[in-house]
């Protein structure tokens, strides 16, 4: 059976383009006892991929040139030999970083795949009960410790993580303000998510100044999905005892040189504030917590969820090439 | 009766000079009831006090200009009109920082006053059972966190807090390296002070490649009492899940315009590291638990002690400047 697989065809330097991935076709082998052949159906991108890209040591091994980028995904049993799979079944992988090739369809050791339940709409699963949900959940409650009252701000607001994040601020009582690109992102924060304030950063040129007036009481807890210039800004305004959760730094993904600002070391010892950075495989162990919360508050309605679908095996590249640019609104998902 | 007083005669702009102080000469009241009239016997001259000369909000309200400068302090009691305390014994005082003005006698209430321990040379409570020792107590204990086994790199370690964090960190099992300045101060860290290795910055221009070469496991806890580019150097080398503890920043207190480095936020992403600044007037409840283990540890020996002391009142801005040259070894006293 011949298959399509999109490959790292070089490491970018700087911003990734189309020329970063290349397409090709490969045969795949025979299905042996005990494996099954699964076509994805829904394909998550997200701004970490961007660090594996790169040939430097990290939390999670990097892409090798000429060989099939993964990303998070779900999908469907195709054909199967073992007894507990039937073709229709929807899966996922049991790794804790459940990843799937960029390819049309792939074989697996039935022992590598875990059904997934039907009543919920399966692209939940790479989004707000995914990784993206989890992240935002250990990120804000284990290392942000909200209490009912506090300000927290979070950067990236509109991103899979932040709307997330900034919902369940809002169950722990506090007053979130979101900071996004665009009119459009910061409409959406305020009136379908429940933010208390959201800031445009790109009709915006003073953001410190911004947050001053957003934040008359100082911001105790700042949720970084971005970094760099957004990040002074905010920083400026923490409170003694703040907490800074560092969870993507979106904005020096690209960089080709070391990003350089203003040291923020002086600022958190005289304020006693706690940076902290955070993967998510951190808090594998307690998945389970999270997963329970989360969708104990999606059912009940606390927690509303959007996804931007794009729609084509063939598109992954553009889609994941949009993260860059702020395309998207919410989890960003290809359908296959 | 007349008293010369050190009052702070300008903010300085950058680097302060024998010009930012001025002596004066006043006149004290008469000594009222219940007031005791008390002179100074040891003065600590301490590098946050460098924050206080310029007029920024922070943890601790700036030094007013044309008033003398504070810094902590023991007395002996010249004259008293309170039945508690007698001429001859040694005070300190009472407040959660115990601060004497710069002034040749000083009248207090006696309720504002304590006695102390007459068996503890009484310039130690200005320095390893006072808040250098207690900093270095907090800092490393509660923010730090050792685990025995673990590699603890501390700059400035040849200061006040470093040679008793560093003593701690012994205790406690880990491999302990020092970043100080000068030779001297280098042999003083491994033979006086059980340090395992010390790295000699001013003799040395790439602290980065000197802390891979002496920490082949990497750094797991890294007490920073001093920033700027030997933190940078130290960083590179932090382990997943290293602790930054934030105690000191005396490379950036004299910049005139806000320090600029390397942003360390991708850094402590990636590797899942925690960075907390700390005052010690945070653990103020805690105090009484520090002490006991330090008296306890200076008792038996297991915690080393060494200062620098200069003699005479009107020493004390010389020493004070002196810190910036990095002069001292251990605490640095003025007798007065």
């Amino acid at each position: 059976m011949k298959v399509q697989q999109i490959l790292l065809a070089a490491r970018p330097k700087g911003l990734p383009t189309q020329s970063t991935f290349k397409t090709v076709t490969v045969e795949l082998p025979e299905l042996q006892q005990n494996e099954v052949l699964i076509k994805p159906v829904y394909y998550s991108v997200d701004p970490y991929m961007r660090g594996r890209m790169n040939d430097t040591k990290s939390y999670i091994p990097p892409f090798e040139v000429g060989k099939p980028i993964e990303s998070g995904g779900v999908a469907t049993v195709v054909e199967s030999k073992d007894n507990n799979f039937h073709p229709g079944d929807l899966v996922m992988l049991t790794a804790s970083r459940p990843l799937l090739p960029w390819s049309t369809a792939s074989i697996y050791p039935a022992s590598s795949l875990k059904k997934i339940d039907n009543n919920i709409p399966p692209s939940y699963y790479l989004g707000i009960l995914g990784m993206p949900g989890l992240t935002a959940y250990f990120g804000l409650l284990d290392i942000g410790k909200p209490k009912a009252g506090e300000t927290i701000v979070i950067s990236g607001a509109a991103g899979a993580v932040g709307i997330v994040a900034g919902q369940i601020g809002k169950i722990y009582g506090c007053r979130v303000v979101g900071i996004a690109g665009g009119a459009e992102k910061v409409k959406m924060l305020t009136d379908k998510f429940n933010f208390d304030a959201a800031i445009d950063y790109k009709g915006n040129n003073d953001i410190q100044a911004s947050v001053a007036a957003i934040c008359p009481n100082g911001v105790d807890v700042y949720f970084d999905n971005v970094g760099g210039e957004i990040s002074d800004g905010v920083m400026a305004h923490l409170n003694n005892f703040a907490r800074v959760v560092l969870c993507g730094q979106i904005a020096l993904y690209n960089s080709t040189e070391v990003p350089v600002g203003p040291r923020p070391q002086p600022l958190l010892l005289t304020r006693s504030v706690l940076m902290q950075g955070f993967v998510i495989g951190n808090y594998a162990t307690r998945f389970a917590e999270g997963f329970k919360d989360l969708v104990e508050w999606v059912k009940t309605g606390k927690l509303k969820y959007t996804e931007t679908t794009m729609e084509g095996f063939d598109k992954l590249p553009e889609a994941f090439l949009g993260l860059f640019a702020g395309k998207n609104s919410g989890k960003l998902i290809v359908k296959v």
